[in-house]
């Protein structure tokens, strides 16, 4: 094993309007010397997360992604290696956050909607993690956790559990997790580290805040805050290769389930 | 509860060669009464069966399908609903037996063949369910078993777990799986029964038979007969409606699990 | 495999009042040809469902258990087969219905009642399945089903998720599923079947119509029938070798899970 | 929620000959601040232990045990309660890394040793789980995570799976799985925090080290460091009410699964 000497650089994909999950794993790697990679599909909030981040003493840039295909990520994947060429920097850690969900009864979801779930879900999950592999593939294995890359994938309640209202998303999130499982076996070996976080719960965003109550938005315990979730990414990201995590939970301490 | 009178229809998809599971289940529940239609991509094949089971005096018919395209799903059903028309005729069991599987190391696989997995495996389950879950809508509850209809999906190892060079393939069956669970729970309260079939080992097929030697072929130990899994069908099918089972699992007696 | 010759014996614990699994598994085994031994701790119910089942034209023996200690199930498996002695019986079937469930808040249950938990539970379930272990090991292989025996164990909700107030009655049937996979894994190779089914929902017994209405009592949607669940399970046992079932989930056709 | 100024207090059960799980999680939690409180029945390496960490300018205190009764168990807790009095200490975090484990063939193993694995692996961790959980709810909510307490059950493969030779081992895992989640379920909304760790590959310890070959004890790829399974218990603690976890599984980056 080499000692690292190249910056480290997390690719992060799904960054939304920067209230979520993305944006908080960006801002929490860039804090710990990450030089950060944002794909999103909105290059306006990308562009102001990327501020922000500077400004705060970070290094993020702003990859806005046309759409979710295999050659959008293949070419947005091109675009960041220029950006951040070895072996100054080397794409460190990979977090796969995107996916549009549909929550509707199923005699009301559309073959388009379904498309949209398996496309976005699943077939651009597969595009990310081959870039993911593929870039971690060319780095030596990081002396100070004994991987080459790790890989994360967001899931959620309904990743383990199909339910009224969810077919299509859960089909999608369930394909995504078995991906992930497949990736964390096949590369281990390789050293590098898949896992897999469930989200079991809802998360305090922007948008969750504009249909909830204070009594909800306000109490830790009732809701996921995106930091720490956050926090739970660096902490896979850190896992040393003797002991490292495929699969967690993450609930807030008084959800029911 | 009316007393069932009309003939009651099997409309089974994914019929390959006539020596898999999908035939079986046909010829099965032709001899148990059904009618039966049978869905599959090859027109010769679907009419070498047909004919076999119409010989040995059950009722079935091709559907040849072009793809399975939720567009030539959907017409395949709407042509099987004419050609078994109610009240003459009510279909009261569906099973899913298609899909195209893909079995390579990630890096290896397309695409082009991530895509056919999903279309075959999770997009076109969808469209084959949509009709499923209509069709049984417009039935009686059937005083012989208290349901609807019955939607029975056929799964594999890969729909629990995933592996090396099972990525592409488990993401689908993974995501089939989830369906069915969400279909379940969705519609159970409308009497209309969905299961979940794990086929945990190896079935002796036209194909597997080529790839395996006669140790294996003759021993019913080593691998599934098509028939039996069939028959594991009609008991579902059959179950009433106090006590129906969502999943169970197959495999041989001597697998190693 | 030879022909069998021999009368099938199906040994049966837990029968409680003979409203419930156990009782409607023993009836219904009697009327496919089995002779049934009844075990549980109460003399009086067994001896009366075994005189219904005589007087049916079934043959059952009641077999009333001190307690269930590995003694004194050791003992009572001794005095069946000395009832039921080869060549002219041997034991096919045997299903393990027992174990008393305690649903309390945690902070609630005593150290007796978790012992209780495990004891009848657990450490009786090992104990009736090594007897039933040791007595199909003896058989010739059924050319029937092509098993020496199958095993049958009655599962719960409890069995695959703990929850608030099912600390001990969870530990207790999560023990016992365990133990059933080990021993489908073990002696799936000696052509010994062992299955696990998990009821999931409630059981229309003498006891549950004392605490439910009629709404509920009245509508097979919504409890389980003892008589359907005795129905999987022999189908359980007569599933031949090729594709047998480890584990199935049963459920009421409107139950929310 | 006050700030936590009492002395924060670590009770560990299950620290063997200090080379395993259990002291790497002390001397951990030891260099974190807390103060820890040693269980085991080998009074001779608990004062190894403990001397070394309060050389190393740590706090630790052993307390044998005489067995894992739920009296020994009542009366140690007792005894460190006494020792690490209120408001002085505060006991917030507890490590149940207990039980004896049996690996034989299903017919070799002894009622005495389905008994013994019941005890030390299910009925101790009731009576651990019980004393950990009355004494978190004398804590105050901690203003750094959000909890009372934390309580970490450490689990195995056989947790989630049972196998051959493992039948007996994996009923005793199953059962405190089953535990675990079912106190996670309940205390959570009392903001206690329980989790389940999978220890899912061979951990090194003095005693595997004496089993195996320089290859595998000098590549963290191949075993479980103790002090990476410290980590993650450390970090489980640490974790913020808003997303905290029940289960994780941990192995090593080569490990087949």
């Amino acid at each position: 094993m080499a000692a690292n000497v190249a910056k480290r650089v997390l690719v992060v994909a799904g960054v939304g309007n920067g209230s979520g999950t993305g944006a908080a794993t960006a801002r929490l790697f860039a804090k710990n010397g990450y030089s950060v990679a944002l794909i999103a599909r909105g290059a306006d909030s990308l562009t102001k997360i990327s501020d922000e981040i500077n400004s705060a003493g970070g290094q993020a840039t702003p990859f806005p992604l046309k759409s979710y295909s295999h050659e959008d990520i293949a070419a947005t994947w091109a675009a960041i290696k220029q950006h951040f060429p070895k072996p100054e920097y080397e794409i460190r850690a990979a977090v796969w956050n995107a996916g549009q969900g549909v929550w509707k009864p199923f005699l009301e979801i559309t073959p388009e909607e379904v498309q949209l779930s398996l496309d976005t879900g699943v077939a651009a999950a597969f595009a990310f993690a081959r870039q993911s592999i593929l870039s971690f593939k060319e780095n030596e294995i990081d002396s100070t956790n004994g991987k080459r890359g790790a890989l994360i994938f967001t899931g959620a309640t309904a990743s383990v559990r199909g339910n009224v209202v969810t077919s299509a998303f859960s089909a999608a999130k369930h394909g995504a997790r078995a991906l992930s499982q497949s990736l964390a076996k096949e590369f281990g070996k390789d050293s590098i580290h898949v896992s897999h976080a469930i989200i079991d719960g809802g998360i305090l965003t922007d948008r969750s805040k504009e249909r909830r109550d204070p009594s909800w938005i306000n109490n830790d315990n009732l809701r996921l805050r995106p930091e720490s979730i956050a926090e739970s990414y660096l902490y896979l990201v850190n896992q040393d290769n003797s002991s490292w995590t495929w699969e967690l939970d993450l609930r807030p301490a008084h959800e029911k389930w």
